[in-house]
């Protein structure tokens, strides 16, 4: 039975932290680089995953957490009981260079399962949650999984630098769509192959706190969430990422398995 | 002197071709294909533009129409005196897909040269437009342009097909920035240039109703746009485009001039 206690806590914190986030673009903000210079981080990435880690404590002590700033100083070595997944801000270079084009993930699982996902478009006020076993909802309406049928009718989502490359064979998936688009935050890709924008989400190697919100959402809807391997991901690692509905995603996997010529690719992808 | 008559009439078609627009969303669209899948052509492209292009003929008769659908049966062969560019439509894969991330264009220029530039950003409701001479606006507010220093401080926007292919050397602009974002529609692309979002914007071939409006924007900013080689646009055929600030505008062009080995593409880009 799902906690419906804990779900409209979540709901409050979201919120919270999201409006803390619009708030800071009135300021200056402290931005450090972390591996290189697109690979920021600023204080509000630190206080808004601080924010969430105290609640967490302050209501459920017995809990783990996983969190991109590492702002907890208990490391998860093995994902027994229930484990909060945090991403405080995803899409930090859009948050800082756009001032939008960013969310905030979070994600709670069992055992190494998903039980919810939630992702918040800050700029856009929409806020989208799934709860296994229930739906995904955006607002708290139900949002109906919209079924494209192939990978030929439909965009695909992705980072350009994986495109760019071939990495993972990505330009498979590329060719065999109608074009891609690239946000620069998994966050807003994922929303998009959860609202039938787009048929597949692909990344070469995303952080757990970069796909568990994505990959709860996506079981709650009927989605599939696994690795090209069609291989089930892993709370403790970095996983490559195929999201979509079960059709596409097989799909998906079937492409990114075959090596072949890469056909034309279209001016408008 | 620029004609703030025809300034306002313009306001008020493109909110009225918007406001059709988003209603278009409530019901099923006819949708062709023009060169293959991703190249559709809707119904609502072509009553958009058939309205501009009665609008302007009522008004202002002796004007020239070049039109993305071509509804304008007069072909324009000279730019000499007033020549309206109208593209109903930019983005509409994604107006069809994702009912949302495209605009409408529209562009005036006399003998050749822009005069005034709109870019209509429909879901968003966020109207630009740029008179040259005066500034640029968003929703009737002066837009004060963002200086860019360097491209390696910032983002770039472009297509994905183009970088996959690294056509026009444009993984020399990718590698230099801190990542890419591809929007699937030039007007959005354009627009986050304009406000500083993106440090520049770059295509291998835009038709004049992809480029015009973004031209007459940029010169009314103080921005470049021209060729790669720094030559002029031209409104009588396909050009190839970079749109910026002149500091990385230059920077752009010295950059898809070199063609060295690409370097290391960033995962976030």
């Amino acid at each position: 039975m799902f906690d419906y206690q804990m779900h409209s806590r979540i709901l409050v914190w979201m919120e919270t932290a999201a409006e803390e986030l619009r708030r800071s673009h009135q300021r200056d903000l402290k931005i450090e680089e972390k591996k290189n210079a697109a690979d920021l981080v600023t204080e509000m990435d630190k206080a808004t995953e601080t924010f969430f880690v105290q609640k967490i404590r302050e209501h459920y002590p017995e809990h783990q957490i996983i969190g991109e700033e590492g702002i907890n100083d208990d490391p998860v070595t093995d994902v027994s009981g229930t484990v909060w997944v945090i991403d405080p801000i995803d899409g930090t270079l859009n948050f800082v260079k756009q001032k939008k084009n960013f969310g905030i993930m979070l994600a709670i699982f069992e055992d190494g399962l998903p039980k919810a996902g939630y992702i918040y478009d800050v700029m856009n006020h929409d806020l989208y949650y799934g709860i296994v076993g229930v739906g995904v909802f955006r607002n708290h309406q139900i949002l109906e999984p919209f079924k494209i049928q192939a990978i030929s009718e439909a965009l695909i989502v992705g980072n350009i630098g994986m495109f760019a490359t071939n990495r993972g064979n990505s330009l498979a998936l590329l060719t065999q769509s109608l074009g891609a688009r690239a946000y620069g935050a998994a966050a807003l890709e994922i929303i998009s192959v959860l609202k039938g924008e787009a048929a597949v989400y692909y990344s070469c190697g995303l952080q757990p706190w970069d796909f568990a919100a994505g990959w709860a959402l996506c079981e709650a809807l009927g989605f599939k969430a696994t690795t090209p391997d069609n291989q089930t991901l892993n709370l403790l690692k970095r996983c490559p990422v195929v999201f979509g509905n079960p059709l596409v995603h097989a799909e998906a996997l079937q492409l990114l398995k075959e090596t072949k010529e890469i056909g034309e690719i279209n001016e408008n992808s």
